[in-house]
């Protein structure tokens, strides 16, 4: 319960971030720096109880790698998502808006898109693999900055096609009950996701052999 | 003595960082990075004399989880107060004018200023004490980029609303004494930070045990 | 073949950024932060199996310093090389343009660029040798975010002449490869690039004398 | 020897990237930015050596301090303002003009610009000294990301008034050399850093008592 706990409060102030920064004219593309920092704020944060996952894609790529347990799928799903929308309902109140971004408008180029949150999220579920549970990087204190780092690289690199950069479900399930995305452009972007983070265990799996 | 001469320098430089980049139309939206990083520089240079507070919300948070001493706030808080308002003061000889910013006009929103108040000051006072009073991670480098981020990412994300993002009750009531906020505005900001420091105490609390 | 594997994803992301941040008028002047975190990301992520070298510069004089096997340098190189080629291939895809920028116009100021090369290729490669293969900082948690931003410091400081600052072979063939710069462009920035980085390997030999 | 080459490459890159990014008008107001991680990447690089002071305030301090020995003053001292010279010369060969900006006008203010100054230099040698001469803080790998962003806070923060912001006596003759700034100017934010320095380390020295 402790764990979930962690990845709702986590996941919870992430996703306000974006949802705060995102609306703000004024943050403008200092947007991708504060993301990317909530993200590694809450990782160094929560990573001694729940491994601050945050991200249903880390958590199904953690069990892949043998690094979370199946068990806990479910709750840390649960919380992540709970989180999100949380964070979602919350901001919009702050923004004083019904719907935040006048309901979803979608970015062109929704085939570059999806390649975007594939890659993305590629690169996020390696850098987290490799940063976070392995044996010979075992105790460092660089994996929160690495892994929110990923995320400030990743949505200045990739976040103008399609779905925005999600590069986490969570995300993509927040903006959706929020109207910041349609259900159509989020659950594409879920499950492009999942796949770059499936890719990523696997890609982790055929290099690490260090346990 | 020794601890307070630590709590009055660095809250000093912290507050007179934000007088001097909030009245800079140069340094823009880099304001947050720079005030953010002017707590983790601090905290880095403080920590293992003071713990590196500098704000009397952190204080307070720190005495109900058991890492400072009940006998010490008065000493912590009042040198925090005296750092901001002489960084009030110092700030407002540097920048050549009797008051700052025209004496304190409100920022709309200030119903949605309490929540972000209370919100910011829970993210910060949870990765405190997450990052730089746990056993699991004692002797980590991160802390201070935890910390100091926290702020940068709140500022980003919550400085719009109401009172201007304080998260500290020491800085709130720096700005009160220099003009740059209303005693008002200032009392609002530093009740609604301590409450946001107790409750992510409490939170802490319900999903720590690792000592 | 682990170790090739590893320079193939960490060089593809790293060129991927710059190609993308580069082409995006948004990201503007935020584009030497984000590829130098794109660097920094990725010495994490592969710098415990790979070593992260990202950099035929850096192979090579990591070899001179003996931080690297000889044998190892043409796997190296080429995972570097199609890398980045595999970048610069799928950048142009989201991107959806032939060729990039329109075909490599050439920055003025091509002798001011020769030398830019070598200093910022020296300042990355003397980061390198000093924070990643010493006895003396062994086991240090900074490494990653040392190399990262020399690049993030030499774009800022010597991107804008020239070549464009790639203190990078593999960066310049990628270059080369999708029409951001002309052959003979790039391989004046190639030929400058592996100078700086001898230069640096004789440099570190002439102080370090830690194993 | 060593010890002196070390610290003429690190003042050298460091006082280059001033150099070059306060003369471009792309870079603006990242110049900050790219300054003080130009201190950080060095310090990382030479700290094992040197101690990576690259500045004679700060060497100053440290012997002050006991972290240094007063034999190596001159060496230090003459290598930092060298190497200051030197990246002088350097920048103003790649922007192509016999002096950079024009001949030092004066920024208005210098009796603000006097206290910034040894605000500034105060600000960083406090850092200096708290993290990377203390028993208690030994082996951490903050250390270098806690000096270089005290230079970009204080220069975001202190960079508007009379000098400019040196906070470092080295750059100032390097401005001086240069153009960049009158030798009356020079001279007086000189004089401001070495009794910002000396009071840090008298500050330091009434607070800490762990050896």
């Amino acid at each position: 319960m402790k764990k979930y706990i962690v990845e709702f409060i986590g996941t919870f102030f992430f996703v306000l971030t974006i949802v705060c920064v995102v609306n703000s004219a004024n943050v403008g593309m200092f947007a991708p720096l504060a993301i990317g920092s909530a993200l590694m704020i809450m990782v160094y944060a929560g990573g001694h109880i729940s491994g601050g996952h945050y991200n249903p894609a880390v958590t199904i790529a953690a069990i892949m790698r043998g690094a979370a347990s199946a068990a806990d799928a479910p709750g840390y799903i649960l919380s992540q998502i709970l989180g999100a929308i949380a964070a979602a309902v919350v901001g919009a109140s702050l923004l004083d808006s019904g719907t935040l971004l006048g309901g979803g408008d979608a970015i062109p180029n929704m085939a570059a898109g999806i390649t975007a949150e594939v890659l993305g999220t590629f690169a996020l579920v390696w850098v987290v693999l490799q940063t976070a549970t392995t044996k010979s990087t075992s105790g460092n204190s660089y994996y929160g900055l690495a892994i929110g780092f990923t995320v400030v690289v990743m949505a200045y690199a990739l976040g103008g096609f399609g779905t925005g950069g999600c590069f986490n479900p969570a995300i993509a399930i927040g903006a959706a009950f929020n109207g910041l995305a349609s259900w159509g452009t989020a659950i594409t972007a879920l499950v492009a996701d999942i796949v770059g983070g499936v890719l990523a265990a696997i890609a982790f799996k055929a290099v690490y052999s260090g346990d």
